[in-house]
C-alpha cells in the first residue's frame, strides 16, 4: 500500500469494539502508516495483531496523541471526556464512540450513509451514534426521503456484546451453569441474562425511560430530522452478537410497499432479506461479522394510515460501533479534513 | 373434598400445556371427581400423576367423552376440529386451547378477567385465546375501561415452551452443542434458536404477517373491543418459558400515569412490578410457574398524545394456556353452564 503519512490512534484497543476497529482498519486497507494502540493501565504491554505485526498497547494519557491524525475512541464516556480534548489539542481529529459528546450541539453526530455532510462542520470531535440508533437510521433514511417519517415506535432485541466482553462471558457462564443445574453469578447485569430478557439497557432516568431508549429518541432526531418523533423500548436478550429491532414507522405520505422495498435494496449500507415464504428474514446470527444493515419483514401496518412495520438487524460491534467509526475517519480523510502529508 | 359428581377430560394430557392443566386442576382443587386423560396413540398407556394417583392415558377418539362434563382440549387444531364436535354431542362442554374455533362467530373467545359474560352464549365450545393475546388483554382491559384504547403497537419476546416440549429440547440441545463447538440440528424451528431470535412464529400469510401476529390483531378485537386496532411483530427468543411483550397503547382520552398504575395494581390477574430504581420490572424467569400477568416499565409515550408504553410478562403455559382454560371451566361450573349433579 502507498504511504499516506497518516497515524491513527485507537483508544480502548483491547475492548470488544477496539478489537473490531483494528480488524476493520486492516480489512479495509485503511490509508494509514501507523496505528497506535492505547488502553487503560490494566492492558499495558499487551500485544495486538495488526497487518501481520504485533503492536504493543500503551497507556492512554493526555500525551498519547503527538503526531496522531485521527484518534478513534472507544474507551468509555469518562475517558473520552478526559482525553479527547487533549487529542484535539495535539492536532488529531477524534471520532468518539462513547455517548459523551453526542448531544453536544458543537459536535456532529454522523452515520456516513445518512448525514455525511455534517462531518465538515467538526471542531475536532465527531461523535459516533449509539449502536441501536445507527442501524435504525440507515434503514430509515431512504424511507424518510420518499415518504417523510412522522413517528417511530421501536422495540429492540439487543445482544450482550454491546455491553462488552465481560457480558459475553457472563452469558456463556450463566448458560453453562444453568445447563448443569448450578447456581449462577450476576456481575454485569442486575438479573440473569441466560434464557431471559431484560427490559433495561443503561441506567434509568426520571421520566421512566432508560438512557438507551432516550438515545434512540434524541440521536435519531439529531442525525435524521428533528421533526421525527421516536418512542423506544430497549431490551437485552441472550444473543451473543447482533442487534435486532422491530420498527413501526408512520409516514406523512402514502407509500407503495414494493417501491419501498426496491428503494431499500439499492440504498447504501443496506441489504434486504424479505422472502418469508423461504423463511428468509434478517437474523442476528447471520448479521454477526457482516458490515450491512439487514432489513426484512416489510409489511403494511393496517392499524394506521401510511404506516409500515419492518425488522432490522446489524452487527452492533461493526456497523453499530467500529465500522461506523472507521467510515467516519475515512470520510474525514477523503474530504481532506485531517492533516494530510 | 366434597363430591361434585363432575368428570373432566383433558385431551392432549401428555403435552406441555396438558401437563400444566393437570397441575392446575390439582392445585386449585378443581371441583371434579374424575379426570380422564386422553392423548394420541403415541402416548397410549403412559401414566400421569394426579391427586396422588397414577392416571392411565387413553387414546383420544370420538367415543372418549361419555359422561364427561367438561373437556379441556390442547391437542392441536386438527384434533380439536375432529373430536371437539364429538365431545359436544356426548354432552360435554369443550374449552379448546387451539386456534380452530377462535374466530368462529358462534364460539365465545374468553379471558375470564376480561369478558366472562361471553361464556354464557356458548353452544358447546368455548375457545381459549392465543397465549400472546391473553396476557396483553388482561393488562389492557382496565386501561380500556378508563381511557378507551384506539391503537396498539406490540412486539413480543416469546419463549420456546409455546411451541411445545420438542422446542424446549431443541433450545437446550442447540445451546449445549454451540457451547461445545459442535454442529447443531434444526428440527422444530427453521433457523438456530439458541443465542438468536426469530421474527417468525406460526406460518406466514399473504399479507406479510404471520398467523401469530394476526391472532393478536383479531383476537384482541373479538375479546376486548372491535374498535381497537392492533399491529404486531411476534418474535421467538431463546427463553425456555414466559412470554414478554413491549406494548405501545394510544388512548382516546388523556390519562394520569399514577392513576393507571394504581388501577392496574388492583385489577384481577395483574401484578404491577414497576420500580426501575430497584431494577424491579417483569421478567420471564420470574413469571414462569406463576399465575398472574406482570406489568411494569409504565411510562408516557412522548411521541404521541395520550399514548403509553409498558412491558408485560406472563407464563405462557399457565395464564397463556392451561390456567386460562381451567379458569373458563371453573366459570362454566360457577354459572351452572355444565351438567351439574
Amino acid at each position: 500500500m502507498r504511504s499516506s503519512g497518516l497515524t491513527v490512534a485507537v483508544a480502548g484497543a483491547t475492548g470488544a469494539v477496539g478489537e473490531e476497529m483494528l480488524a476493520i482498519l486492516e480489512e479495509r486497507d485503511f490509508p494509514c502508516d501507523e496505528v497506535r494502540c492505547l488502553a487503560s493501565v490494566r492492558s499495558e504491554g499487551k500485544r495486538v495483531e495488526f497487518r501481520g505485526r504485533k503492536l504493543v498497547v500503551n497507556v492512554l494519557t493526555a500525551d498519547s496523541f503527538e503526531d496522531v491524525d485521527v484518534a478513534l475512541f472507544s474507551a468509555g464516556g469518562a475517558r473520552s471526556l478526559e482525553f479527547a480534548p487533549a487529542a484535539v489539542r495535539s492536532g488529531a481529529v477524534v471520532v468518539d464512540n462513547s455517548s459523551a459528546f453526542r448531544m453536544d450541539p458543537e459536535t456532529p453526530l454522523v452515520v456516513p450513509e445518512v448525514n455525511p455532510h455534517a462531518i465538515s462542520r467538526h471542531k475536532g470531535i465527531i461523535a459516533n451514534p449509539n449502536c441501536s440508533t445507527i442501524q435504525m437510521v440507515v434503514a430509515l433514511k431512504p424511507l424518510h426521503d420518499v415518504a417523510r417519517i412522522r413517528r417511530i415506535v421501536v422495540s429492540t432485541y439487543q445482544s450482550v456484546s454491546g455491553t462488552g466482553k465481560k457480558a459475553m462471558d457472563e452469558l456463556a457462564r450463566q448458560t453453562v451453569n444453568l445447563l448443569n443445574f448450578k447456581e449462577i453469578e450476576r456481575k454485569v447485569y442486575p438479573h440473569q441474562i441466560a434464557f431471559n430478557c431484560l427490559p433495561h439497557i443503561d441506567s434509568f432516568l426520571e421520566n421512566g425511560y432508560t438512557k438507551e431508549e432516550m438515545k434512540m429518541v434524541n440521536e435519531t432526531a439529531k442525525i435524521l430530522d428533528p421533526a421525527i418523533k421516536v418512542t423506544a423500548t430497549t431490551v437485552r436478550i441472550p444473543v451473543v452478537n447482533g442487534h435486532s429491532e422491530s420498527v413501526n414507522v408512520e409516514f406523512e405520505r402514502p407509500y407503495d410497499l414494493d417501491e419501498l422495498r426496491t428503494l431499500l435494496a439499492r440504498s447504501p449500507g443496506l441489504v434486504v432479506e424479505d422472502e418469508p415464504a423461504r423463511t428468509l428474514y434478517p437474523l442476528a446470527i447471520r448479521a454477526s461479522g457482516q458490515d450491512p444493515v439487514y432489513v426484512g419483514r416489510l409489511r403494511r401496518d393496517f392499524s394506521c394510515p401510511n404506516a409500515l412495520n419492518f425488522w432490522c438487524v446489524a452487527d452492533n460491534l461493526r456497523k453499530g460501533a467500529a465500522l461506523n467509526t472507521v467510515q467516519i475517519a475515512r470520510e474525514l480523510i477523503g474530504r481532506g479534513l485531517v492533516r494530510t502529508p
